[in-house]
């Protein structure tokens, strides 16, 4: 049992991460490399980033003691719903020497388990987009919201990005001078604080600095909202607290009242020590009083552990997670 | 006096119509081509929509009796800014046989001047998207939204379509049957009211079926909730009163309070005899009791009734417009 070794993956938008672990717990490889979002990038793509993370994650130990594997991915069904991304990922996976069976699961499954054992609960992510789901048996069961930005992402960091210049508009159109908030989003997006004589001219200076880029990357003025609401900005402290609204918003049309489960808090805005995080603590805290909260921690762990539990040897995962996830 | 002619163009998104009128307000002409807007279809195209307008309205007079034009198209100053444009419209007109001048006006202030002679007031448009602006001696002054889809038009069509689509994916999300707009949203968009046994897979073809088309065709959905409204359906009510304090609280990010000032009301979703129009009418009476409410009118005459205004023989601008625009 000692020689067994699990591999799990989290592939994301902006990185893939892989890592190998023994069913002791401890790492024996990590590998990382380019986003592989195979919604995003296209399989190919996504199975070359993760052939490269895997084959570093690997590089000291024999490939074939590797008994089992776990793949998280945004986008997973569409995935499995593809036979040539499918085949994509099992040359990858073959590539990497890899001769044992692999599962492909949701990351918002992989995030979950990254933060609790325990077989049901809930995790809410809010990054650049958000959604929430309830996690049944270790299956991603119901879910809400992950509408993407045009349609849903209520309280993400694009929320936060775009509700953050619609603000600034409405100062500019009622001929006011911009806050702290407005004058950061303004100097971000067009270089200057300065509000021209004709403040519609810095309007459509403004739309136009926006419209110039693909939409989601509004989501990059979300930290400018979180650092002036850090700083008790009115603006920002009142987009927080709506966008804290929303995300509890969305909990709440999956998760039971009077639930006791875990709930997992996960994506960059909710993993930090952000003024949002609080927020959606409090919100949580005040509708599901005994529900513990938990943070997303390391997802290729997550994902290895998932791996694990699945093999007979494993008897206790509780514990091997444990192991994975100290409790500070 | 009585040889002299003035041309109008309403140069909008899906057509472009010129009118032709003698200074006493009798039409001698009128023409229709598609749409011209310079923004979205580039200003050759523009100008040549603008050409076959042109010489339909002016098929039965003398081109040299033309004495003054006026041109209202939306994004009226990015056109007047880039000479390649400006070029193409001139040429437009030279081709047209008219030897006169022409000044170019935007679309709100056209459709402003439909309304109301009166050199100060408001105009309120809500169609596809949603602009105020304040009118000073029939001229823009102050404007608030119009900022375009992904920013602003709050209360528009396509403001409107967006959160049909938002609430249903709400009611799917949490589980719960569509009511009667969800269900004509969901028909309209993937061809049936059905809901599948996973939820999730219905919201994901709803998803897909919004983002397979550009995000302002949104817009088209709009119609769905004004006719539910009109029903009295709970969903739809709310986004109406929603949609008409948005713009409301446009009107009043601009119009000063306690102005007297004539309010006019435009775009489809306005002039016609819609709930929104009776929402926002009873807010405008609301916030300004004293102010006169208007609905535009024919924009082609309105930009012909400008033109008329700086001709020296025009003495009484007012009686020409109460001519062009008999109130009811």
């Amino acid at each position: 049992m000692s020689d067994t070794v699990v591999v799990g993956l989290d592939v994301g938008g902006t990185s893939t991460r892989a890592t190998a672990l023994t069913l002791a717990g401890d790492r024996l490889g990590t590998g990382r490399a380019g986003g592989g979002n195979p919604t995003s990038h296209g399989a190919e793509r996504a199975a070359a980033e993760l052939l490269t993370a895997l084959r570093e994650a690997l590089t000291d130990l024999e490939p074939t003691r590797v008994a089992a594997g776990t793949i998280g991915l945004a986008g997973a069904g569409r995935l499995l719903a593809d036979p040539a991304g499918r085949a994509a990922f099992d040359q990858a996976w073959h590539d990497a020497g890899l001769r044992c069976p692999y599962e492909v699961h949701g990351d918002a499954l992989v995030a979950y388990a990254s933060g609790t054992a325990a077989p049901d609960g809930t995790i809410l992510i809010a990054g650049t987009g958000a959604i929430t789901a309830q996690v049944t048996d270790l299956r991603l069961d119901r879910i809400a919201d992950g509408h993407g930005w045009l349609l849903g992402d209520a309280g993400s960091g694009f929320w936060l990005g775009r509700e953050a210049v619609r603000r600034l508009l409405a100062d500019l159109d009622a001929g006011q001078a911009p806050g702290t908030l407005g004058t950061a989003v303004l100097t971000e997006l067009v270089g200057s604080a300065d509000v021209a004589p004709r403040p519609r001219d810095t309007v459509d200076a403004t739309i136009q600095a926006v419209t110039r880029r693909p939409p989601i990357e509004l989501a990059r003025l979300a930290p400018l909202v979180v650092t002036a609401a850090t700083d008790g900005e009115p603006v920002a402290t009142a987009l927080i607290a709506e966008a804290a609204a929303h995300l509890a918003g969305s909990v709440g049309r999956i998760r039971p009242g009077g639930a006791t489960t875990p709930v997992v808090l996960g994506g960059g805005l909710l993993t930090a020590d952000t003024p949002l995080a609080a927020a959606v603590r409090a919100e949580i805290a005040r509708d599901w009083p005994d529900a513990t909260l938990r943070t997303a921690g390391d997802g290729a762990a997550a994902a290895a552990w998932l791996a694990a539990r699945g093999l007979p040897e494993v008897t206790d995962p509780a514990a091997l997670h444990a192991r994975l996830f100290p409790t500070p």
